[in-house]
């Protein structure tokens, strides 16, 4: 598997230079375009990687995913879905077209920027600090990694220039599906995106969403398994952007992905897996990443199709 | 197993009064919207039904996955991909708005009326009788089954009242991206819809899909395996309408449905199934077969997730 | 006056090299496009020109004034306006998203194309030609000419290309605000697009707007004062395509244009102008002729505002 | 003349009962429905007036055409309308949908919410309070009224309850088009929706209007004649939200009205109209008042058309 994964990482590098860095906040440009790295975790535990495994990035749209979960958990998936469909849209993650045509006035999915500040908005908690420490001990556990936090410097440069998530907070506002602060729930959405960690962490997050919710390094069980397959048939239909159609055809694999370079992928009763390559296409996704899992999937056939 | 599928469709049998029977064109409100029906073949070939499984009823947009499977047949599926898009959308099936906002002109994907138009019209034949017979033919082989056939009676109807597929072909032979003439492709599209078959040639379809192209019953490939990779993960991603997503997050199989009231689902490596039940939602599938298979894949553990 | 209009002819000439042609037909590529001319009639019948006044064109859309008019004559305004709306709208003239947007399912107003398919479908007759006939029976009285006609050719091409007006009136019809039979509207209304005339007989039939309805040359009244208000506001608002309201502002008359290269224009109270200058800017208007108007209106001080 | 007025004030009275107070803000709801005044000022400056013609009301959405001229005043129509087009749109007022399909990324016109946010936000002063300021000295100076003050309860619930409003104006910031500080350029709009004023100061303003920008009263010049015009014609494209189309087609008067329950009406080279009825239609325009001047329109053959 070694072998396999180094050589994969070695003939997909290449594309890094076709891609561009997200260039909406300063901090996300002093990224290595030509980063690319991969790690899997099986669910019995065992751990493979290659290439640039360990740089550490901030995993923007990755975190809808937790703040997806969380929501379920304290509301219930009923009461989230009252909220929030779960209908994938054509469009881009930070359309406002596609809130004014939804009949119901709901964001479309999860996994789109309205989606995930409405999510968001779900965690309980008495301030914004207390549901980010719910947001940041979720992932603690699910990444056996206690050295996850936000990136100051991302947030406040996320803070700065987030008009467009200003826009869509204040405009579900105006129609009476988002309750509370919107400048709270902002605040919150901010920093959940400019969460820092590595490649070993997504695939250990996304082994546990493998596994039905069970950490397999010691069989606790952390999400409950219909939340999981809830999560992971989302990632189908939305979790790419609106490349999302596409990448379920050609790799078949439950999967997000975050501008700062991080895709998370499960692998559903197989494995997690956890890839960084900051150099993204037009979409927003990482362009070397998405051919390394796409010839992942190939060479060990993980297609759930 | 039959004793489940029996108890099931008792179970369901009741959603029917809370549907509707599709009442665009005469013929399909000759349908009892009681009936309920489920038909399961498992890949080693093995047969399980109950209910209403032999009632016939025409396939409608379930042919939607044929003229894909042939358009990609005759083509290859780059040139088809250049035609026609596999991203989901919100939107209803028979949106012209989607096809205007569309950056790339084409349709958003195989599975909304605008893009079987186009696939229709990129299978091979001199004329709409040979492209016709390539479809019955192709279908005759995955339903082992020679008995399949167009109804006049709804062709006509089809034919009469289509002016909303009328206006999504017009509109895209005149932004370019539909070739040929649109009466003909019209006529094909109409006529593909008004084939008329029966729960049981659905399971036996979807059960060739579920093992990667391989007839089950003499072990013949009929279809790439990569093809009906790409079959399953679009009915996961627009399947079922614009219902596509949720379904996804309830049931967790491939499917397809059609306003006949017929669903083909395929659970890979597993399952074909067919349901029939012409009651339908508001988004034009079926009421009663949606709760049915539901079950099913709670029961089964079906999900792909 | 003479002198006036031909130094404004002179003065605005050059401005043809920076448009284009209409293209979509290959009949109208055989126009001139440094041609020129303006053709002025007031409310006395006085009759001042210059430049290429007597060149020959095809009608295009000014012909939505027409049917507009005859619509009204037919089924009183109340009932014309309870199939199709006078609203403005920032969109392109053959645009399908402005009509599945309308809360109402009509076409905005009378000047798009959808619109006028739809004022041209209520013009009462019992066939094509009856009804032919009444709007080339009406242009020979306005513009006091015999010499009205179709051109085949035009027409031919119209018919030929015309897939964007198809799928608009289908798409019309299968929502149900079109009745009748779809390709004998469309023949009626390629047939009107496609009548012949010069900037003469344009200056004529606005002259005849501007005097209420009246024929400067013998007083007949012809059109209802009040038919005349409506169709002088409604070309205010929705007359010069998606430049409409920027036409309003610079030049402040109530006018029509078409992609033949033709505009008519109506000063209340004061004058008729026809204006023919082939080539024409991105939003279809002709691109001298809007700089000879904008000029004369500032020399006259024409501006209704 | 105060016959005539008086007689269709009380004509019109009992629409008010149809219509519903504007509701967004608790300060709105304290108005009566049912009164309904009207105020007339001729150009040589002679006044007419009848029923609640002095009742005070906000001036809301009228304010559009305020800070349109002073951005005019302020930055030249070239450097405005490089910031917002002047094309009527089919939409409701604040429509999100509308900025996001433009091809230019610039609102609409200045007369829906996002092109007056646009205009505001182009008054030149060091801060909230002199551009407020400005407004204020514009307003009392074509009142000929000094007592032309900001209604601080109005103004709190305006930003407290100004969500869309911030949707709009981040949007705007999100795609580069709106300068500046957000939240500043929103305390001045929310400012200037909420000066207070009644039928006679819009009545004079109007006839400024009307006479080119001359005051009646004492014929100083104090808007230039072009820009009164460009205000006259974006007044019938787009002044009556998307009814406007309609009030061009029936009253034919360049016209604002505002939520609060005003309408201004300027009757080139004639008279100022304004009227308050707090009653609005379902599109948000006095539906009292609209009878009201269509009913005048008719009586003194008020269409510019």
């Amino acid at each position: 598997m070694f072998n396999l994964l180094n050589t994969l990482v070695e003939n997909n590098k290449k594309y890094g230079k076709e891609g561009k860095l997200a260039a909406y906040i300063p901090a996300l440009l002093e990224a290595n375009p030509n980063d690319l790295g991969i790690y899997i975790v099986d669910t019995r535990g065992k751990e493979y990687f290659a290439g640039d495994y360990n740089k550490k990035f901030t995993i923007q749209s990755i975190s809808k995913v937790v703040s997806l979960i969380l929501a379920i958990k304290d509301n219930g998936r009923e009461n989230v879905f009252k909220k929030v469909d779960v209908e994938p849209t054509g469009m881009g993650f930070n359309s406002i077209v596609n809130l004014e045509a939804s009949d119901t006035g709901k964001p479309y999915n999860p996994m789109i920027n309205a989606g995930a500040i409405m999510t968001s908005s779900l965690i309980d908690g008495k301030d914004v600090e207390e549901r980010l420490k719910k947001i940041l001990d979720f992932l603690k556990i699910v990444t056996n990694n206690n050295d996850i936090y936000v990136n100051e410097n991302v947030y406040l440069s996320e803070k700065e220039t987030g008009s467009r998530n200003r826009a869509l907070a204040y405009f579900m506002k105006s129609t009476g599906v988002l309750d509370g602060d919107v400048e709270e729930i902002l605040d919150l959405y901010f920093k959940q995106c400019s969460i820092e960690l590595d490649a070993r962490d997504l695939a250990r997050f996304g082994v546990v969403l493998a596994n039905d919710g069970v950490l397999p390094w010691n069989g606790r069980k952390v999400i409950p398994k219909d939340v999981c397959r809830i999560v992971k048939s989302i990632m189908v239909t939305c979790g790419m952007y609106d490349a999302s159609g596409e990448f379920a055809v050609n790799v078949g694999i439950p999967a997000k992905s975050g501008v700062g370079g991080g895709i998370i992928a499960t692998v559903p009763r197989q494995y997690g897996i956890g890839i960084y390559g900051p150099a993204l296409d037009e979409k927003g996704n990482s362009i070397a990443g998405l051919k390394l899992i796409k010839d992942l999937s190939d060479e060990l056939d993980l297609s759930i199709f």
